[in-house]
């Protein structure tokens, strides 16, 4: 896949960096991981520290230093799971801040505008996140209402791409916009919302609408049912999954792209996520234990730092223990991914050499 | 200065590593800061995993994987200045645990066993810390017990050095326990704790109880007086200082060590340290200032990030705030130490040049 800031090699997962950090986690040693494109949160972004100012700061890869891909998503989930208050009508949402509650407006152009002004190399088209569970009738109206909306951020979204802050070097260069799959847990809405999203002809597809609470194999399933109606030339990305073995599954699946806030949120939790499984490392049973957290890993946490040095971090509170945790995390995420995308190369190699 | 685990040049900064970790700054970054010798503190190492814990893990190095120089201090500024309910009597302190209220007991023999199952490269003699303000009978009565306990301190310390928990390569190296001057700010006090500790032939002599809420005129004058009757031959330590401009001058009076949590807690509050002051980057006047934190600073921090992104970075209460505030703060007082270091060659160079 290349992007305006970046070469990325598909099968990706992309650490979630919410508010211009992947938390804990300086840019350095973020490339240092070789991680190529990172996600950013619009919702969040907008409120702190606004888009009007990043816009000025000449855009989020200036802003924070971050010199690779970035996409952001269109402020649509959050608008929807962080505010229980939140007002839908046909021009967009009425929502009320997470922070201090004070009343906002998003509508798929402000979602644009916003985008266009992080300068995201990939924005997304704004969406209502269908909740689980739906009823036929609700998700419906939902995805109606997305598809229109996909249509007006398409619109505004080509008329004012040009407008990214980015530096030089870049003036023949734009952003992205991919449609998002909505649906539902019900397949033939969600064939209706590819079908009509592929007519529209966007450059990417996500699927959306997923990990919002639905059991695992309902994901697999909708995810298997629409990836299909979905072009294989162009990115097909699952939005907000997963678990290691799931991103590994989906991706032999055929999906591109995968973010989540798991590696990351985890981490700070003291859940590490290794090659024999997961390991709470706040557990008193690691305390002498002066392995790696992974054996099979190699990065700078596990060639470096016990378990027991890891659980001591966290039991007393130190703040390198989410930096730690971090690190390993999405070493293993990315590690995942690379495996993957070898498995497929080799595969592919295999299948030349049989012809 | 030859330690058991490194070359330090002096005079030197160390930063504070209060429970096996110098807040937020992952080791190998202390590393490119090219600091070499790092301060534990017995008090919360013994609390929080425990010194029998460490010895077992091979010691503090290799617990915290730092396999540059540790100096330890002995717990007593913290058994005093967390616990208002301790018990002082000659053989040593009751105190309570600032975590859960646990009873425990310190004593120099303690002390001195945690410091060498710690391993440190450095001990320090247990002490009692004179608060302030302290009268002349009672900085007298604590005075004497210091020296009481800094020679039961060494008599135990040379005992049991040899079991130090270092690997293998360290055979024929010790750690070295420094005493302490008290004697609160009465410069006969000071004269008699100075004269009885040099007697006792330490390799190595620290001035405590500064920083204890005095002035800072009052810091600066006690150590111009303390510091002559201390051995110019041996490493001379100011404990627990300071800003700065009071380091380097401190070290242009002669001063070889110091150490001091200002850099790395200052940091973590958004207070940074340049060559043009102290910057709150908190203030909202630098939510658009682009330029680096300090112009003349060549730090990871300053030649990558802008003052509007660390602004940004702890409005939001991101944890890399922490960690970029606390690296750039380390590199500054690192430099300071080094442009100290650098005069003083310098002037030794043109003195030698003149004869």
């Amino acid at each position: 896949m290349t992007l305006p800031h970046a070469e990325v090699e598909t099968p990706v997962f992309m650490p979630v960096g919410t508010v211009g950090s992947v938390k804990a986690v300086p840019q350095h040693l973020l490339e240092d991981l070789d991680a190529r494109i990172i996600l950013g949160n619009t919702y969040h972004l907008y409120l702190r520290p606004g888009h009007a100012l990043i816009r000025r700061m000449g855009g989020l890869h200036r802003f924070m230093s971050w010199p690779r891909a970035i996409l952001t998503d269109s402020g649509g989930f959050q608008v929807f799971s962080l505010n229980e208050l939140r007002k839908v009508t046909e021009d967009g949402v009425e929502f009320r801040s997470h922070l201090d509650g004070s009343s906002h407006f998003f509508s798929p152009e402000h979602s644009m505008d916003g985008q266009i002004a992080l300068g995201s190399d990939i924005a997304m088209a704004f969406d209502e996140c269908t909740e689980y569970p739906a009823c036929y009738a609700r998700a419906r109206r939902s995805l109606d209402l997305t598809l229109r909306w996909a249509a007006r951020s398409r619109e505004h979204f080509e008329r004012h791409k040009q407008e990214r802050p980015w530096d030089e070097g870049f003036e023949d260069k734009t952003p992205s916009l991919f449609g998002i799959v909505q649906g539902g847990m019900y397949k033939d809405l969600r064939r209706e919302s590819a079908e009509r999203l592929v007519e529209m002809d966007f450059p990417g597809y996500a699927i959306g609408g997923l990990s919002v609470g639905e059991p695992r194999e309902l994901t697999r399933q909708v995810i298997a049912e629409t990836l299909p109606l979905l072009p294989a030339d162009k990115p097909r990305y699952v939005m907000g999954v997963g678990y290691p073995d799931e991103i590994a599954e989906y991706a032999a699946m055929g999906v591109d792209m995968m973010d989540c806030v798991l590696p990351t949120r985890a981490a700070r939790h003291g859940l590490l996520f290794t090659s024999e499984g997961r390991l709470n490392i706040k557990n008193k049973r690691f305390a002498e234990d002066q392995g790696p957290a992974d054996p099979e890993c190699g990065c700078l946490v596990c060639r470096r730092y016990g378990r027991a040095y890891l659980r001591h971090l966290i039991a007393a509170q130190e703040p390198l223990s989410a930096v730690l945790n971090t690190l390993h995390n999405l070493a293993f995420y990315l590690e995942t991914m690379r495996k993957v995308r070898a498995g497929i190369e080799s595969s592919t190699t295999a299948l030349k050499s049989d012809l």
